[in-house]
């Protein structure tokens, strides 16, 4: 364990790109989506030999927390850093960085999120501890994905200039991120050797990415500064509670990193990366059958039935399908989803729709 | 009301190939599937006017009698006659056949079937008021639909030459039985015009039908007699019970159709007849929205979604689909079937599963 590197987890998110199966109080990362755990308790779990349960934050909203702690009870409950409501990423970072501020003026922060995948942990905690030695530097560090496919789904970051090597791992200048490109301009990027995928994690000293707050996003940083104030009293909890409301939405990717200084990207390969972020990043991070079928739960007969997905860990009922292909079906017991592979982005639409009629499903 | 003329609704088939919905305990007939009735009360429904309650019979299995005593309760108990188990259509036919001899000599019966449907079904009483007034001739009468498309689904029959006019529907001699042909073979028989489908209904003289027994299924025939001599004896039941296990299972198109003396056929334009056979069948007889989409049940969000039929009745959940198309969606509660419109003959393949493995779900 390393003195002044600490993990903080954004736990926060809803991820209704999984409806039906995530939902307002069991969002995805308390489902254990992969595997027998958890994607938080996975995310934890793959900090072992680098944290101490002590060096680890949360930060999530209130609806998640006593999910979230009931999954991981080693981390402190001190840990567990309350938003009154989701405010974007950028004031996660934020508040977290004000917690360890407190704790450790040298901290040094990963910012890690709660629902991604990783094929090769071992790998990814070579990257990230190639990220904090690099951070120590001053830099802020993007941790970034060699791309394996021209992805329309992730952002991308240009790598610049080589700046230095971290246990093994280059250490580029991050010339410029790109949002989510269509698919010539993805397949462009993927040819030119020289882009990362933004896996949306990063590392800096606590410093350096207040003072960054404080140059780019004023209102946010004057926010903080007051819950900075409060922190040691009793007034804390209160002080959050009236600045949180007037915090703009804002990820910290567009608030900060996009125009910061000193920002570079250690593009890692083999650590068989994937978001979780849709239906279709599912198929990806989890492996099939010889018929290209994916199947979570028991109680399913496939009949002429290829490259489908099948989730129906929580429903009893048997499920029959013949001649289809390339769909993923999802029964949660009060919904059924029959959705198109290629087509998993409208599961938004649904959501959307449905919280317009203020139904149950959400 | 017609003195001599009966019908006799055969009513004992399981109807595997609509399963997830039709099961042991509540095959097809039993089930509202076209509107509120069900198969079987819309075929009692459908004789209103032709006949008294007291001169339909009913021919089941003893699991399903009270289910179908239940729906229609004006048919007198003593009506119903229980197979004690499925010997095919000859048999039903045998024993209606005597037990009507018993009442009446002079009987003429309609072999009627409980699970088809008819949009017109004006049209077809008076298709049927014509086959009776032909049978009374001494004929063997085949309820024949003029083809409206090359369905391989059916049996055709071939007519051959103009035998007489019966309230103004034209009867033919009855030169051949097709069964269910290819795709070429039935695109043949609709451009030739001399071919109906068989519908599998039928109306003659209780005395005609029974020699026909005596000359092509001797064996069948004693039985039967063996059962008409107990008919008004105590021991009945028990002689049913014997001799119905010794019985070939066999049907009455291929038993004795097929190679009867005299047979017409009477071929009707206008039925709008459906065998409701299929889960395929079943889209041509229900109603589409404008996208081809069929809803029964509520609590369905469609979402570029093409000619899909849902079903839903029994069903609370929340069903979503998202660009799929062609599919048939059936929700009974215990199973879920998603099956491709082409493809639904397959479901036989699954009941087959379930019966070899022993499950619940049949």
């Amino acid at each position: 364990m390393i003195t002044n590197y600490y993990a903080v987890i954004m736990a926060g998110g809803g991820g209704t790109r999984l409806w039906p199966l995530s939902r307002k109080d069991s969002p995805k990362q308390v489902l254990p989506l992969v595997g027998e755990r958890s994607l938080f308790q996975a995310a934890v779990d793959r900090l072992d030999g680098i944290f101490e349960p002590g060096q680890i934050y949360v930060v999530t909203v209130a609806e998640q927390a006593k999910a979230l702690q009931a999954q991981c009870p080693q981390i402190p409950t001190e840990n567990y850093l309350l938003e009154p409501m989701p405010r974007g990423t950028a004031s996660v970072v934020g508040l977290a960085a004000i917690a360890l501020r407190h704790r450790d003026p040298q901290a040094v922060m990963a910012a890690l999120t709660a629902d991604h995948v990783f094929q090769n942990e071992g790998r990814f905690r070579e990257l990230l501890l190639s990220a904090f030695d690099s951070a120590r530097q001053g830099h802020l560090v993007t941790l970034g994905i060699t791309p394996t496919f021209p992805s329309t789904g992730y952002g991308y970051i240009q790598q610049g200039e080589w700046v230095e090597s971290q246990r093994g791992l280059d250490v580029y200048h991050a010339l410029r991120f790109v949002e989510k490109p269509d698919e010539r301009r993805a397949r462009q990027m993927l040819e030119s050797g020289d882009h990362a995928w933004n896996s949306g994690m990063f590392v800096w000293e606590v410093g350096r990415i207040l003072a960054e707050f404080e140059r780019q996003m004023p209102g946010l940083a004057s926010k903080l500064s007051e819950i900075s104030k409060a922190w040691d009293q009793p007034q804390r909890e209160s002080v959050i509670q009236q600045n949180w409301p007037k915090i703009q939405p804002e990820t910290i990717d567009y608030g900060i990193m996009e125009n910061a200084r000193d920002v570079v990207v250690i593009p890692a390969e083999g650590l068989g990366w994937n978001d979780v972020g849709s239906w279709e990043a599912l198929f990806e991070a989890l492996p099939a059958d010889e018929e290209g079928n994916i199947v979570l739960g028991d109680g399913y007969i496939p009949v002429d039935t290829r490259g489908v997905l099948v989730y129906k860990k929580s429903s009893p009922r048997l499920i029959v399908t013949i001649g289809v292909e390339d769909l993923v079906v999802v029964d949660t017991g009060d919904v059924l989803l029959i959705c198109k592979k290629d087509q998993a982005q409208k599961v938004r639409q649904v959501v959307k729709r449905l919280e317009d009629s203020g139904t149950d499903y959400l």
